[in-house]
């Protein structure tokens, strides 16, 4: 028999999570039945999606609450160490939604896929620039936001495991990128390292409009928000004639009972614009083409796939409490063992 | 030497307007000069949307404020009576943006469109049905909520100037159709004259969510709106996956200083759907084919053109707050001598 180590959802949150929300608790594996396998995971990607869920009610009417006293949910990224599934041998890399925990069982169900895991892509990957947050950035960039060469892309937690690369494709693409972030390390990181044409430190600010205009003399023609509130209200405002804005996240809600009002939607009207959600997991049948496409820019070097990684299943809800705090640039991942 | 008569806009109003708020004059009409014509107003269309230009700041920045003390902005329909311009000469049929008064001095610029009059059409009809009502809900309905057969199609302000052609339209179209009205026999007329499916007068209920989720069982494919704020965050909790929002007007948001928060726009992304604006003065050049797709609807009786019309300019500021009170039916008019 083998044991299990598994972080459970204690109370529901206020705010960022602290650690005593969670708890982590050793439990026996039960015995795999006909049409399960046992994955030993490998990575867990850390989500702000993720924290809504953890609400009562959970905010939204997309996924219910996670019920108290269970493990976390989580995608994970590992490895089928047993199995009694025909389609999912042992050795199969897999990535799919399960939870904080060393190992799960899995069916095959809740959005599992298997990993033909390119030997010059290192693993961690197929959980960052291949993964949800790569595939996001992409559809959302590309399908949504439609992108031209010479389009500006204003960008909210741009230093985030999003941010960071739908900044990236869209320079691969051939627009302007403007970053929004909340330190003056990590703008010049992302001016630097990754890029970027201009960045703004919303924290340093006292004129956040202001600064904004600034280094967006001719608008915003598509704006990738994954913060939501007055982050989106006051980007609405530097919209240019038939924006795109692309509703990907509103990582600053995602603790509040209710969403904030959003006040600044009639500009949708008079810049002609529209605004749009998405789910990555709409486009799996196109899957398969994106990361060939993604994972060529990745082995080039013209995609660069940051990630914050901590070590140890235990470190977990730190590790999502600071991502959610913006203590993380890129990708927050937890290597599990 | 002709005498004009103006309506002016003597202080800003808070709310709906009031009497007071505007001022008739007597002027003496200066002399044509070259390039100028003079038009004898025939039809004034009342749009809720100019109220938010009467505004300090004027609350968008699509128009400026109309100033204090000059004649109140508006569409007009007429006839050139006077011409030193060679492309208006006297006798043609003008429809422009000018202002509220007994003859308008214009030169060819602010919208000014001839209109090429159908005998078998009446006049009123190009500032209803072929007119900017007609045009904003074709445009809107059409290039941005993209009806398919079978769609639902939920309309706030159903009874007013532009959503009766919504609602028509949509039908024609092969939509099932839900209007929000205000007053029950707003909704029985709805229903038994313009051929409406459904109706919620939202006057009358206590719970406009249940009242909508009864009328909408499987959603809405396309809401279009003319009143926003809390009638627009009550309609972002129907829709279906993948529905078009269609921001049209914000009737109950114009005599505010500032917008009501949208609190539901996180709905965007759980429905993968889209809220796009749009003005239908940026397809003046598809008018000519959209006045020929119309006016064969009106002709042959599909198309129901309701119009309240009102007497004499003097009139004016009263159908103007009866308009944005909801006590008008269809499009509201005022007939100008």
């Amino acid at each position: 028999m083998t044991t299990n180590q598994q972080i459970l959802l204690k109370s529901r949150p206020t705010g960022i999570p602290t650690e005593s929300d969670f708890e982590l608790r050793d439990i026996e594996l039960p015995e795999l039945k006909q049409g399960q396998f046992l994955i030993k995971n490998e990575y867990l990607p850390l989500d702000a999606g993720f924290r809504q869920w953890m609400n009562e009610g959970s905010g939204d009417n997309y996924l219910p609450a996670m019920p108290l006293g269970e493990a976390v949910q989580s995608i994970v990224l590992g490895r089928v160490v047993d199995s009694r599934h025909a389609d999912y041998p042992t050795g199969t890399v897999v990535m799919g939604r399960t939870a904080w925990e060393l190992y799960s069982i899995a069916d095959g169900s809740d959005l599992m896929m298997k990993i033909d895991a390119d030997p010059d892509i290192s693993l961690h990957e197929y959980v960052c620039a291949l993964g949800p947050a790569g595939m996001t950035a992409y559809f959302g960039l590309l399908d949504v936001g439609k992108p031209k060469p010479g389009d500006t892309v204003l960008i909210s937690a741009a230093a985030g495991g999003i941010g960071a690369f739908v900044g990236q494709i869209a320079r691969i693409k051939g627009c302007r990128v403007v970053g929004i972030s909340g330190s003056d390390e990590k703008c010049r990181w992302l001016e630097t390292d990754l890029g970027f044409d201009a960045t703004v430190n919303y924290k340093l600010t006292l004129n956040l409009a202001g600064a904004l205009s600034d280094a967006l003399p001719n608008g915003a023609n598509i704006v990738f928000d994954n913060v939501g509130g007055t982050m989106l209200d006051e980007m609405l405002l530097q919209l240019a004639e038939g924006a795109r804005v692309v509703l990907c996240g509103a990582v600053s809600q995602y603790d509040r009972e209710e969403h904030q009002g959003i006040r600044h939607l009639w500009q949708l009207v008079t810049k002609r614009a529209k605004a749009e959600g998405f789910m990555f997991s709409d486009y799996v049948d196109r899957f398969p083409a994106a990361m060939k496409e993604i994972g060529s820019w990745v082995k080039t070097g013209q995609l660069k796939s940051p990630a914050t990684i901590t070590q140890g299943l235990e470190s977990t809800p730190r590790a999502f409490a600071d991502m959610l705090s913006g203590r993380s640039r890129g990708k927050a991942l937890v290597k599990v063992a």
